[in-house]
This record gives C-alpha cells, structure tokens and sequence, in this order.
C-alpha cells in the first residue's frame, strides 16, 4: 500500500488523505484521553473495536435515511470516509444526567431529565471545548441557523434510532457527543454525521445492572475498560472472530 | 410608615411586600459581592445611586414601550415596583468581549464581537449560575419558547436604546445583565423586565478613556467605586442634589 500523507493527528484517530478525491482514512489509534487531555493512556484494542463499531453505527443509520461520512472499512483499524469540512461543534445528547451534565445541575448521575437535551460545545481543546448557545455559534459563523436547524434534526433522529438499538441489545444510551461536516455534491453543500460513534463519546450503561459500559471507566480509573468496549462490540455482533486479531501491532504508513 | 413584611433579602436589595396587591417595594443596599458571593463589601452610597439610575432607565424604556416593573420612587433607597414571578434567568447581552466571556473565548477584553451575543444563565446561586441554552430552560420548564421568543425581542430593544443613551452620554455599554417577570393583567400573562438596571448589573466604559464606571472597580480592587457610580448617575442626570443625602443612614421598616 502507497505511504498516505497524514493529514491530522488527534487524540484518538489520525486522519490520512484518501485513495481519491474527497475521501479520507481515519485510523483509530488505542490512545485514550480524558478532562481535556489531563489524563493520557491506552485502551489496548480500543481502536479496532471502535472501528467496527462505528462502521456499524454509522451503516445502519445510513440505511434509516441519515447521512453519514463512512465508506467503508479498509482493515482492522482503518476506515475510508468522506472527507468533510468538520463544523467546529461537539454536539451532545443527553438523556439522563451524567457527567459534567449532572456536576452542573447538582442532579444525581441517572437521574431522567424532563426530556432529551442537545448541548452544543465548541470543539476547541485551547479553550477546553466550552458549552455554547446558537446565539455564540451564528455570531461567531461556525454555522448558520439552517444548518443548526438541520443538525437538531439530525441528531433527534440518531438519538432515537441509537436509544432504541442500543435498548436492544440491554443497553442504556445515558448521553452521547457527534461531529458534524459539510461535503459538496454538485455543488450542493449537505451536512453529513462524521467523526465516529463509539464507547469513546457515548455514556452506556448496561439496561439491567447500570454498569458503565464506556470511557467513563477510564475517566474514572474502574477499571476492566477493555473488557467493557468489547462487551459492546459483542452484544453489536461486531467482535472480531480472532481475539488475538484486535491485539495485533498496530499498522505503520 | 407601616412596618412592612419582608419577603426576600438578596445579595444587593431586599423585597418588602407592597402597600396594594401585586406590588413589592425593591429597597436598594450597598452591599456589593461578586464571583458567586466569595467577594464581599460596600460601596457607600450604591444603593441611593442605582435606585435612581434604575429607576431613570426604566422609565425611559417604559417611555419607548419595553413593559417594566417599576411603578415610582419611594425615596432615597426604595422604589415601588409591579410583583412579578420571576422568570430564573440571567438574560446577559454582550456587545464588546469582557469578563467571563473574555476568559471562555480567551479574547481580550474590549475585541468587538461579530454581532451583539445574548447568553442566558440559570439564575442559581448555588449552582454558580451556571450558562444554559434554550434547550436547557425549555427542558426544565423555566420559560416557554413563546416567552424565551418575547423576552429575546424585548433585549434586543433594551440593548438598542440602553446603547444608545449611554454612547450620548459619551458611555460604551460593554454588557448588561437583565431578568424578566411574568405578570398578569385581567387574567392575561405577560413578561416584563424586573429587577434593575445599574452600574451593578452593567458593563460601562468611558468612552474615550476606556475607564471602567462599574461594578468590575469592586470586583478587581480598582479604587474609586463610589466615585464611578457617582459619575454614572451625574452623567444620566440623576445624582442627588445634596451629596449627603445618599450617604445618610439607611431606612429601617
Ligand atoms: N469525515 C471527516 N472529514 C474530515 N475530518 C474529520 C472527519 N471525521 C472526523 N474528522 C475529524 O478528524 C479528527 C478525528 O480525530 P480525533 O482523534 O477524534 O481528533 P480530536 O482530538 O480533534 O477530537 C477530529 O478532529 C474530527 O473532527
Ligand atoms: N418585580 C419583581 N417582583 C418580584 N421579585 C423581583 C422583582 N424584581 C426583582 N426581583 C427579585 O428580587 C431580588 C432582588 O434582590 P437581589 O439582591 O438582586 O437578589 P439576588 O441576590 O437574588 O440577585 C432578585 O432575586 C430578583 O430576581
Ligand atoms: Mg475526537
Ligand atoms: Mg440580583
């Protein structure tokens, strides 16, 4: 394979330039980070289970109708997607307090919120991804009212689709973070779901025991984090075959 | 005078119950506190001062018809007001980068913003009064999307004028803090502004020297309070004639 020009390396993914035009492979690195890269670590595997989990993620909410960046995998922990102008906004749903959410409102982590609430933060690790309103993201252009319109859209419609799934499979979706991107199609812009779905930006308990299932464990130093992201791939159905496979040396450029 | 009930005392007034229904008296102290109540002191004579700015500013916004509260001056500390319920928002507009917002952005102080920023915070002492978004306030019921509409309307006509009177009076209003009430008038529900308009509750620059005619004089230990509250009210036209009056003893009920 021709060595690919990396384009950006972030916390936990390196972004290269794609085999054509408009594509780029994300590489999910085993990097964990936490509180605004204070706490550093590794999630051994992490990056080929979030890759298989997110190309499914992303794949079924393609197929209710969701426009999202993924192609398609290309190995163990990289996927081809589209490349996009990301919208400099982490946008969070919440459905039970927790978190930062919970710290916030002094409300107890679990507790159900009156109804789902979408946070907007603007994604800036300078400034420690600060909450925003629409009135800071249309003053500041980091998008525009429609576009905001349609990324509540979107988002309802992930939430319910993801709240469901994962309810599925006895799994609590307590709060989630997404990325949004613009691409052009014959010179239509369309604002596509991006970045990835994963342990690493939802909260997910389990349905019957409330165990964390997600990067809180290694927030939270409680341990067994590996064994919980590849709970999730396994009740996804998407565990790779080879345990051994997702341990492998990680792939070079 | 009657002894009058007190209903609430707050960091900077306290609530007397009204001589009729549906009216309180607002009576103006000099207490100052800042950063979340961890700062404390005086400015001798604040409490004369912003009764009467308040009350020359909201007169003036009656007059160009922004509803308030205010009904008229009591005397020296006190001014009759409708009661309202108080909706519990901070309803903050930002015309220049200053304070909090200056830190969050990590812009200088003074940077014009792209557009004028109205930010809401959940007026929550023990919470630090923490930023919200219209799906946090319409989530928890604090306000309707109707009122948050209406009282979003409302500021933008308070910043206009409130813009424009200070600058006639060589001023730059950097930021302001308002809140609103819901009254009701033979069964219908309306929302007025409430509380006050003041140095407190304001950014004011000099508008040729920059100089700082506000609370942040208290909050950063700059000197000369008393005096830039002086100047505020002198400017507006509204500084008691005799200098000892405003620092005479404070009323008791
Ligand atoms: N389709 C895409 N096109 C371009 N950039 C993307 C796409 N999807 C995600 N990204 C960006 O690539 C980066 C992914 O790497 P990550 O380690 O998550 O970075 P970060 O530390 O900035 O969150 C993110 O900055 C994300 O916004
Ligand atoms: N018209 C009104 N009717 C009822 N309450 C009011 C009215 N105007 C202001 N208030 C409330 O009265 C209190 C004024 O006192 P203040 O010292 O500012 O209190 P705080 O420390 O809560 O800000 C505030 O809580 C404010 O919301
Ligand atoms: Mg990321
Ligand atoms: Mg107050």
């Amino acid at each position: 394979m021709a060595r690919r020009r990396q384009l950006y390396e972030g916390k936990a993914k390196i972004i290269f330039e794609g085999p054509e035009p408009g594509t780029v492979v994300q590489y999910f690195k085993d990097d964990a980070t936490a509180f605004n890269n204070q706490k550093k670590g590794t999630i051994t595997g992490k990056g080929v289970l979030n890759n298989r989990i997110s190309e499914y993620l992303m794949t079924r909410l393609g197929q209710i109708g969701v426009p999202t960046h993924f192609i398609r995998r290309l190995n163990m922990r990289e996927q081809l997607v589209r490349q996009a102008e990301i919208i400099p906004l982490e946008v969070i749903v919440r459905n039970l307090a927790a978190g930062s959410f919970a710290q916030r409102f002094k409300m107890e982590e679990g507790t159900p919120l009156p109804r789902s609430i979408i946070e907007f933060c603007y994604k800036n690790d300078d400034l420690g991804d600060p909450m925003v309103a629409e009135e800071h993201i249309t003053a500041f252009g980091w998008a525009s009212p429609p576009e905001i319109d349609d990324i509540v859209q979107q988002t309802i419609r992930i939430n319910d689709f993801l709240t469901g799934l994962f309810l599925g499979i006895g799994i609590r979706l307590v709060d989630f973070k997404i990325e949004f991107g613009r691409v052009w199609d014959n010179d239509v812009m369309r604002i596509i779901l991006a970045d990835e779905i994963s342990p690493d930006s939802c909260r997910l308990w389990d349905a019957d025991t409330n165990e964390k299932m997600d990067k809180d464990r290694f927030r939270r130093d409680m341990g067994e984090v590996e064994e919980a992201y590849q709970e999730v791939a396994r009740r996804l159905g998407v565990m790779p075959e080879n345990p051994s496979d997702f341990k492998g040396p990680k792939l070079v450029h």
